[in-house]
């Protein structure tokens, strides 16, 4: 079995209450890549950038097991760029600058080798772009996961609705779901996306946690509490990565496994915003992340 | 053994985006008697209301079980009334009218047989008016519970540090914690408010659930997610109550137990905020108790 990961390698300036980053490697697409490679060693990405894209890059990704053929290098563009500043409490930034540069035009190429891929992560992109991949596919991968923005839903909703149709798990954050749905509640929110195709929802909410529904059960998936949060910057695709390399790795995509693969999703995330950038999550030790499952097993148990 | 419960009684006058009351019976004694009342039925109550409290309030607290001879009934003088409006999101609210009136000159009468209540709730009030019980109290008793705002940490923070060493429990949101250490962290928040006294302490994050903490242990505590929140008044209270009833039913204040009497908090706390006041709380069965227990285990529980 294998993961296909589409999704964007970039540059990222990040500002937060900790400090200062020059530009450093960033991306959907790296942080799903790195937190699977835990879990999963079949990791094919699909993504796009410019000339001027380091050699460490592409070493990074490398380093995890990452196979970067399908990754396109732009003779003559520039990587997409993104730059940003977080406030105090971390749970709101500010774009200061976006290049969308070789994104604008992205069109994502499968090669022969990655159609066949049983498990797909859609990392957030333009729903017609995430279509793109789908209608390449040899067959119907037994799982997509897709991640999307409010910006996609402000702007491309009738894409993103056909993108939701052909969707396993989708992953989003408390306030998109507010804004897919036009529901309050997070509960009558899941039931209203739901009927848009997804057979699993999961809503995220930073330091709180997640849920996860589908249309009989839920389960809230907990946040491991954090001395320090440097830099949320891919968060959610740290969780993502995390979740679909454990669901690949063990092939089983029940609602009780995917309960599991939330939890090591949280674990990897857990890690990836207590430095800046890729720092701490490209160099995890197995060890390390054994000590945060006995964690969290500890302060989330009880007995009524 | 038996529960000493000192807090307001009150008028409420509510307005939701799902409707507005006039003047209902609140107050956080209220709440918390009520909702301790499905686990402990030794309740005693101290507490203050004015010439105009009707009849049916006294009737409401007699049917829990609570003991209203510390109530004292102010000839000529108004009970307590708070009015308040909420917003979409149910998390921020407006106080559109307070008035004190017999809460002014509040004088915490504890009658002789209360004053060894082995389980003292001291509910949301000035914190020299909590220090005025404790005092009171012939021994000190097996467990203090202490619930504050952020009101008094703007304007009483010294007295608040005197209550706060003799507490085993406090009970605070979120944002209270960050404002009583000046961390934002609620990991780092809880070492410094532990160190200022309590043995315990709950940080409450409403629909988010809550965590306890101690010096050695965490726990996090997961929310119901609700289909409707009609009216978020009387939340923490019914937390607090459910939470100290079952504290005083079992006779265990260990940090397993308190675990437990934080899921039973959540669930009265649940049924609380989905009418207007204390209706949906005030008339609760054990089986609609059970089945809410069952569904947070549910939808809890994972195994990894």
């Amino acid at each position: 079995m294998s993961i296909l990961i589409v999704g964007t390698v970039a540059f990222d300036a990040i500002e937060t209450p900790f400090g200062k980053t020059d530009k450093i490697i960033g991306g959907a697409a790296t942080y799903i890549g790195i937190s699977s490679s835990y879990f999963s060693s079949n990791l094919n990405l699909v993504s796009v950038v410019g000339e001027d894209f380091p050699p460490e890059g592409i070493k990074l990704l490398k380093k995890h097991n990452i196979c970067t053929k399908g990754l396109q290098i732009k003779k003559g563009e520039k990587t997409f760029f993104w730059s940003g500043r977080y406030h105090d409490n971390m749970n709101k930034r500010d774009t200061l600058e976006t290049q969308l540069n070789v994104l604008e035009n992205f069109d994502p190429i499968i090669p022969e080798e990655y159609k066949d891929s049983e498990y797909l992560m859609l990392g957030n992109l333009m729903p017609s772009v995430q279509q793109k991949v789908l209608i390449q596919m040899k067959k119907r991968p037994k799982l997509v996961v897709l991640d999307t923005m409010n910006f996609w839903m402000d702007n491309f909703m009738d894409d993103l609705k056909i993108s939701l149709k052909q969707v396993d798990i989708l992953t989003i954050n408390d306030e998109e779901a507010r804004q897919l749905s036009g529901e309050y509640s997070l509960l009558k929110a899941s039931k209203k996306i739901l009927a848009m195709g997804p057979k699993f929802l999961i809503i995220k909410k930073g330091e709180h946690g997640a849920i996860l529904f589908n249309n009989t059960d839920i389960f809230l998936c907990p946040a491991i509490p954090l001395e320090k949060v440097k830099d949320p910057t891919g968060a959610g695709d740290s969780f993502a990565g995390g979740l679909i390399g454990y669901l690949e790795s063990t092939g089983d995509t029940s609602f009780e496994n995917i309960k599991r693969a939330m939890i090591y999703g949280t674990i990897t995330a857990s890690f990836s915003v207590e430095t800046f950038g890729t720092k701490k999550i490209s160099s995890l030790t197995q060890k390390e992340i054994n000590k945060r499952k006995e964690l969290i097993n500890k302060i989330t148990k009880f007995d009524i």
